[in-house]
Parts: structure tokens; C-alpha cells; sequence
């Protein structure tokens, strides 16, 4: 299995011979031999929304408008509705700017947070969850066909995780076709630069599904259930956290995906098993990815 | 390569058999095949400082104290010298109190720099970065023999890793024997872990070394380098970032060492290469580990 340039029905695919996003380094190997290394660049980008500088995230840099949206989307910190006046990338600041007209309810509350206790750092993580609540995502039936179709064709998508390693790969996806392939250092940049993309194309979420090469943790299955996705797999394992709010919000999710293999953790009674594992083959080796735990 | 019981000279060894660290999920396969998975626990745990709140972690739920201890340590909000009077984790309310003798200086930086931006989140980052400036760590020479033999002995030892996946492990080390192995969700939580120790024993850091499953980003090489320990190895990969802070501090740095293979990116000249890489066997492909990407 090696990487083809195929990117037909691709409306976002990664560029991994884009300039910015990797650096030549020099390395010695086990042997003594001097190398140079193809590897991935990591800048710090802070994101404000209005006048409040809410974090710096460590990314590689490609599309910071996507991710300042969709950390703060994410993050419950914009809802659905609220008008996004203008986003202001500055390169040479690494800032990006999110501008919305009047004051969101986030940083009404984070005013009040600060008042009260004199930070707001702990407040994110309670912030999501309380985003989650009443969340049921819709009922939609997944073909095991087009998990492994998508499997298949992701792998071959040439990539900085193919070429560099030490990255993951998020991918939005509509049926056996993958539509927005985002990468990124951290996991949830990739995750959050698709909610971004959404977010400023309105795209639909219900007949969507997304594919991460990052593990199934309770925030990540948190993040796809606010962005409404209602089926959520990955080539990594899982936590127990993971699992139970995928139960609890009625999303389908699929963990340890590789080659023939993968286990549902929750929405079994969804898939739709209508291809026949004996016929797909196992992964090949080399697509196990370059130093990409982490 | 099979997990052996055999943990002479450590000082703390995962203890995977534990009952809180993790639970049994129902799976079904692609064969349709239903099975009870063991799966790593994740738990909230908020962490404060006197009577400021500073963040919540994700974390297993081990050492708590450690990891509050380290993880303020590690971002520069508890200075060396600093007199701890009491550690106080409470299981019911999932929350770690740090306490000082008096007022610490972050507390006061947090104080001024909430009045002027309303928010210290972003913070953070910047004292990371600030707490780095003129650590040159101290020169000493690194035995590919040991390397090579702390590999295989952790790769060896029974752990959450090997058993459930989907988690990270750090390994304090000097010379061929590895110390103190913590294991979190989050690549970051163990490296605290090990630093919170390190903090509570008193011990040298100088004449240690670091091996970790996750990938040398800039925050594990910083770290690290706060840490004083002047060497750091890993199976995974590393960004341009964090290669060019470990060559500012003089930290030597090794990536993508699997079997006989690694790559030294900082520090070549202090590598002692007193071991055949031919006579070591490869990776098994079962220590491949159960899907920890991520």
C-alpha cells in the first residue's frame, strides 16, 4: 500500500510538500549514519476571541482561521447562531483573532468566573461537558463496506503522517468518500480545524463521519458529538470514559481499525456488516506510521 | 518478547492488574464476534494551588499527588526552594490541594495578569518558555549499551500498555535500570507524574535519563529540560521544535528507537557507541503496542 495521488472527491486533502509545514533536520542514526530528516514543524498560535486571549496551541500551521473556530466551538465557548463578525490571522504575531458582534455569553461568564474564583482555566473541561447535555445524535445506519473503503483510501492519501510521522490525521467523511483530510501536531487541532471548516461552510453534520488516526478519549467523543457527527472511528484504542459517553449520546463508534479488524464499541445495532472481512486484506506493514504514537 | 514479573531495582512498576485503573468494555469485532475488553480508566482530577483552582486533568488515577506536585513544577508555578507544606487529595471530590508556606510567586503573577487581560490561560505557555531561558544541562555521555537495554527491559515489563493500550508511559532511568515507570492517558500526565516524584524523593537529576513511548514535541523536551535530566529517548517520532530547544540546552535526544534502530538528533558527540546494533534482535512485532497512538 503506497500513497497515490488520487485525490478525487477531495475538497480539503493535506499537502505534505507544502514549505512551512515540515524542516529538514539532521540526524545520526544506530549505525553512525548522518541522515537528513523530513520533519514536522510545531508553532505556538494564541487564540482571542473578541478582546479575551483565551490559550496558545502548539500546531503546525496550516489553516489557523479553521482551528481558532473550532477549538472555540468546541470548546462551548461559541454556540450555534452567534454572528462571527471576522477572523484576523497575524503571521507575524501568531495570533489569530475571532470577532463576534457584541459580547458572547463565554466571555460574560468568564468575567464572572474570574471575578469569583480569579481564573478560568478549570473552567473549560466543565464548560464541554455541560455543552454535551441533552445531546441524542441522529440514528444512522454505517456499511462496514465503507469503513474499510474509507481505511483503505485514507492510507493511500499521501500525507505528512505518511512522510513525517509524529503527526495526526483527521478526516471528515460522507459514505466511502473522504471529503476534508486536516493533520496537525495535537490531535485535537485536527479535529478542531474540521469543526472550523464546517462552521464557515454550514456544512451538514448528520450524514457525516469522521475518521482520526488519535485515540478515542472522552474528549475527542465529546468534540464529534458537539459538532453533531454521529459515527466516530479510528485506527487507535479507546477509554472506558470514551465509550460511555459514545453510549450515552447514541454515537456509533469504532475503535483499533486496521486492515480486516476493528472493534464497535457502541451502536452495533447501527452497522450495517455488508462486506466480508475474509476479503479484505491485512494492513501492510509499512502503513503502520512513522513514529506516530504520541 | 512476553512480559516478564521480573521488576528487580524498580522503585515504583505499573501495576496493571489494579482495580481502578481499569474496567470491562463489551466490544464487537468484524467478525461480529462480542468480547469483554479490558480498557484504561480516565478520571477528572482538578488541581489546585493554595486556593487557587489551576486546571483540570484527564488522568488513570494514579499518584494523584505526584501528579499535581509535578504538573505545577513542570509549568513553572512552583519554584525550587519553594516550602511545601501539604499534598491533600480528596477520592470523593477528584481534586489535589497544593499548599505553600505563603503566597507563591505565581500566584501573584496570576494576580496581575488577571487585572490586565481578565484571563490567565494563555499564560502559561509563555512561562514555560520563560523558565527555559539560560538551562544549559550538564554533559555526560550516554552508552548505546544502555539505551539498547532499557528498551527491552521496559518493553518487557508488565504495564497498562502492553495489556490495554490507548496509554503512555515515562521511565526514569540511570545507567541500564529503569527506576520509577508511571503510565497516564496523556503522554504529559506521566512525565509530570515522574517529576512530582522526583520532587518529593529529592532526587538527582543528572545522572538520569527520561525514556517515553510519546512522540519529542517542544513541551516534552521542555520538560525535560526543567527537570534537569539530560537525556531523553523515546520509540516515537519529534517535531523541528522540539530538536532545536534540546540542541539550545544541550540535552541529548533519541527518537524512533525500535529494535536495534534509533536516531540520535541532539548530543551525537556525547553517545558512547561501546554496543553491536547488529546483535540486537529486532522488535518483536507484538511489542508493537495495542493501539497507544494518539
Amino acid at each position: 500500500m503506497s500513497a497515490t495521488d488520487d485525490l478525487s472527491g477531495y475538497l480539503i486533502a493535506p499537502d505534505p510538500s507544502a514549505r512551512r509545514l515540515t524542516r529538514a533536520v539532521r540526524g545520526v542514526d544506530h549505525e553512525g549514519r548522518e541522515s537528513e530528516i523530513a520533519v514536522v514543524e510545531e508553532r505556538p498560535l494564541t487564540i482571542f476571541l473578541n478582546g479575551q486571549e483565551i490559550v496558545t496551541a502548539m500546531t503546525i500551521g496550516d489553516y489557523p482561521e479553521y482551528l481558532a473556530l473550532g477549538f472555540l466551538r468546541n470548546q462551548g465557548m461559541l454556540q450555534d447562531g452567534e454572528a462571527i463578525k471576522g477572523v484576523d490571522y497575524d503571521d507575524d504575531l501568531e495570533t489569530v483573532v475571532v470577532r463576534t458582534d457584541g459580547q458572547t455569553s463565554y466571555e460574560e461568564k468568564l468575567k464572572k468566573k474570574t471575578r469569583t474564583s480569579g481564573c478560568a482555566v478549570g473552567t473549560v473541561f466543565g464548560d464541554m461537558m455541560e455543552g454535551l447535555e441533552g445531546v441524542r445524535l441522529p440514528e444512522v445506519q454505517v456499511r462496514t463496506s465503507d469503513l474499510y473503503a474509507l481505511a483503505h483510501r485514507i492510507n493511500q492519501t499521501p500525507s505528512l503522517y505518511l512522510q513525517a510521522g509524529a503527526i495526526h490525521g483527521t478526516v471528515l467523511c460522507k459514505g466511502a468518500q473522504p471529503l476534508v483530510y486536516m493533520e496537525d501536531v495535537g490531535r485535537h487541532n485536527a479535529v478542531d480545524k474540521i469543526a472550523g471548516w464546517m462552521l464557515s461552510e454550514g456544512a451538514e453534520a448528520a450524514d457525516k463521519m469522521l475518521y482520526t488516526t488519535g485515540r478515542l478519549t472522552s474528549e475527542m467523543v465529546i468534540k464529534t458529538a458537539m459538532m453533531g457527527i454521529p459515527v466516530l472511528a479510528s485506527r487507535s484504542g479507546f477509554t472506558a470514559w470514551g465509550v460511555e459517553i459514545a453510549q450515552q449520546v447514541g454515537l456509533t463508534l469504532i475503535g483499533r481499525m486496521r486492515g480486516k479488524r476493528f472493534m464497535c464499541l457502541s451502536g452495533e445495532e447501527r452497522l450495517l456488516r455488508d462486506a466480508d472481512p475474509a476479503a479484505v486484506p491485512e494492513e501492510a506493514r509499512k502503513s503502520g506510521r512513522k513514529g506516530a504514537q504520541g
